[in-house]
């Protein structure tokens, strides 16, 4: 059987046509660089925070979930360094308004150079005398440089005082971090022990897309791990492979996976690793693993005045827990499986069928129902698919021929068919078609949802 | 036996003593009327939302979930009426800067007055006749009264020019409205049908809070049903109901739960209803039914340009949906199910626990592992434990007397607590204790998880 996988373009106009994921405000011409999830798209993204939450809180010890607001004291971001720190070099063209990252303006205009090794003068005279063009209007009358904070701020209004400033949220990191003492409290626990949150995070980031890859609205499935010092390589490793782990149980092969250890680490990181995914337009980040050391948790006491000191009760020592970082992009992930599952098959030379093979467990829809013919079979397909229903997501289709409602729920990932007909009218039995295999079953409908949860849980 | 509701100041303590709710950046004094989610919390409106999706869409036809953008196009926002009309007449204090609203001004000075119809001139008539004060200093030294957005507003950078001012939603409803065609096409549906969502909205209100009540940042349950417009009404009324019912469903006993039918309504409702649960501060809001007509669909049809008219095949009429809303407070209900099933029982007239008898689906642990003596029970309770956490949310805990460790879990809301001792290691049984009745079972290690599922799920 001859499989081709999607390119970008396709892949975007399939999550249009069948529901997985729409242009933000669509209908006012879009909001740059925003998606908003369809009925599938949610489904899939809520199965994947399920099995998240599965992997990484529910079957571990000491692993606790928490739901922290996206707005934040903005203490909380001076002390991490974003107030001052968290920008980018941006230029505007003069003549047609648009803005541009001055760094990406230079390595576009010649990729040899490394314009994040620059300083913002030396960028400043190299557009000069390159004469770097907009990229738009073709323009060489561009502003000065200057950097431009990467969070978007908005005020408070319970003060008239000018201080109200807050942020959106960049990371949900903080959020964990600054919940240290109170998890460590109430769930009466010692070190190692690690805190996860999904959650949106905001970045006014300037550089498009990629579709659903980069964008200024996000959703991060983060886990923090909190351990002592001369522990925190060896748990470093340890989440890294336990990243690989888990992607490799949502389905995607190793073979399209790899790390990608980082060179330049970021002020606060002693060590940081991606796992990236084989993407069609090349590797791009899924996860992103990091050694913070007590850098995050030593600001916050510096500038909350808290101790955030840990009692080690075996040594009677003091410290400030190291932190093992490990955050999961749920957009990129759902990307990843797109691409991974989505195909174009050519079954027996001639026919051909779109069919997204993800698995079970993740499928946005797990069962089909159909009945053979309408007039006929409608009535007991309702009360097969209303008792289904009770128990799974599943989808009643009545519309077509049989092979069109397989090859409709095919292209969207249900995993089973199951037909209404003549047979189930006299003996209670229906045929399940196999997604993958196309093979048929007979089963009985008193064993239809055992039969079904033992291939889907 | 005897029975006690907390109350308000009791209930704040116990969210933050068990980790359920704490202050949102507390490290940092907070964040007015913001409040963070602990490990209980979370896993309580994670059951909340999984319940909410079975019962709005999974066991639903033609209804269907979607994940809309935080950020979406101000267009969106000036077609709602948000941008003219969503704010309150606010007034600050020169002296001491403190903000208030000055309707609430008026009638926390005089509780006979209905500030909510006077003017903008009359109420500042009515403060400086009566020489309101400011609440915090005493002053009487305000500036004058300017109606102030409750939208937060930020700046979107992708151009240099003044437009690029976005809002975080106040409401997620405009996020189904703007996907109501995607929807309609991608699902191959027909009216009626309905879009639910849950997420975030903020909004910029000075009002204080009672607690998780009235907070900055909160999720909403949503669930919008398209239909013709003289099924309107109908619609309303069964969604009114079924409000009711899935209230019941999580737990909340009728005799506390009520309608509030509105008799001012907003521009765009023709009909609305609140259900009320009755907190100890009296009746609070926690779910809202409004009749929107086709007010929002007209609004974003003038302001898009894009048709929102659905062609009825049967009569081949073309004509603008109504919409039926009915949205949940998740927030607010977490806040109901805790005081409902939060209580102090006295056992035996000398005995006392805390007990949150919170239905086995929602509580945040299902299964409390004990081994009865740490040295000779804990390897096996562990694998005990470990079995039980591939299916479902397990405590634990080997710390204290069985009695404590009893306690411990009822306070949280543990439905079954699990003692392993050496009937265990002889025989495969435990026992199995239940943290309602305080009744015990002997049950087999095989047949556990049936045992529990058969009761949880």
């Amino acid at each position: 059987m001859e499989q081709r996988r999607f390119s970008m373009e396709e892949l975007v106009a399939y999550c249009n046509q069948y529901g997985f994921i729409f242009q933000g405000s669509e209908i006012y011409g879009g909001l740059a660089n925003t998606w908003d999830y369809g009925p599938l798209g949610t489904r899939l993204k809520n199965n994947i925070k399920d099995a998240w939450r599965y992997y990484f809180i529910q079957r571990r010890e000491n692993s606790f979930e928490v739901d922290s607001d996206i707005l934040m004291n903005p203490r909380v971001w001076e002390a991490s360094g974003h107030v001052s720190g968290f920008s980018d070099p941006l230029i505007d063209c003069k003549d047609c308004k648009a803005r541009h990252r001055a760094d990406s303006l230079i390595e576009d205009f010649d990729s040899a150079i490394k314009a994040d090794a620059m300083t913002q003068d030396e960028m400043m005279a190299y557009i000069k005398e390159h004469q770097v063009k907009c990229p738009i209007c073709k323009s060489t009358n561009f502003t000065s440089i200057r950097q431009f904070n990467l969070m978007f701020a908005t005020k408070r209004g319970v003060t008239a005082d000018s201080s109200s400033t807050i942020y959106l949220r960049p990371e949900n990191a903080q959020g964990e971090y600054v919940n240290y003492l109170n998890v460590l409290r109430t769930m009466r626990t010692k070190l190692p022990f690690s805190i996860g949150q999904i959650g949106k995070a905001f970045r006014n980031e300037i550089t498009p897309g990629n579709f659903t890859f980069r964008t200024i609205e996000f959703e991060q499935m983060e886990f923090q791990t909190f351990c002592k010092k001369d522990t925190d390589s060896e748990l470093f490793q340890y989440y890294k492979e336990y990243g690989k782990e888990f992607f490799m149980y949502l389905g995607l092969p190793s073979e399209r996976l790899r790390f990608h250890d980082h060179e330049k680490l970021a002020h606060y990181a002693k060590e940081a690793t991606d796992i990236e995914y084989e993407f069609p337009f090349g590797w791009g980040e899924i996860n992103g693993t990091h050694n913070r050391t007590d850098f995050d948790l030593s600001k916050h006491q510096e500038y909350s005045g808290k101790s955030m000191e840990y009692l080690d009760e075996e040594t009677k020592e003091k410290y400030i827990p190291y932190i093992i970082e490990s955050t999961y992009g749920l957009d990129r992930i759902i990307l990843a499986l797109l691409f991974e599952h989505l195909h174009e098959e050519i079954i027996n030379d001639t026919d051909k069928r779109i069919v997204l093979n993800i698995k079970p467990k993740l499928a946005p829809i797990k069962v089909n129902v159909l009945p053979l013919i309408k007039k006929k079979h409608s009535e007991k397909a309702k009360e097969i698919y209303q008792q289904i229903s009770q128990r799974m997501m599943a989808n009643y289709d009545v519309t077509g021929s049989i092979g069109k409602r397989y090859r409709r729920g095919d292209a969207i990932g249900i995993p089973f068919a199951i037909t209404v007909d003549d047979q189930t009218l006299e003996n209670q039995l229906v045929t399940v078609r196999n997604r993958d295999t196309m093979e048929q079953e007979i089963v009985n409908v008193d064993e239809l949802i055992t039969y079904l949860e033992s291939y889907i849980l």
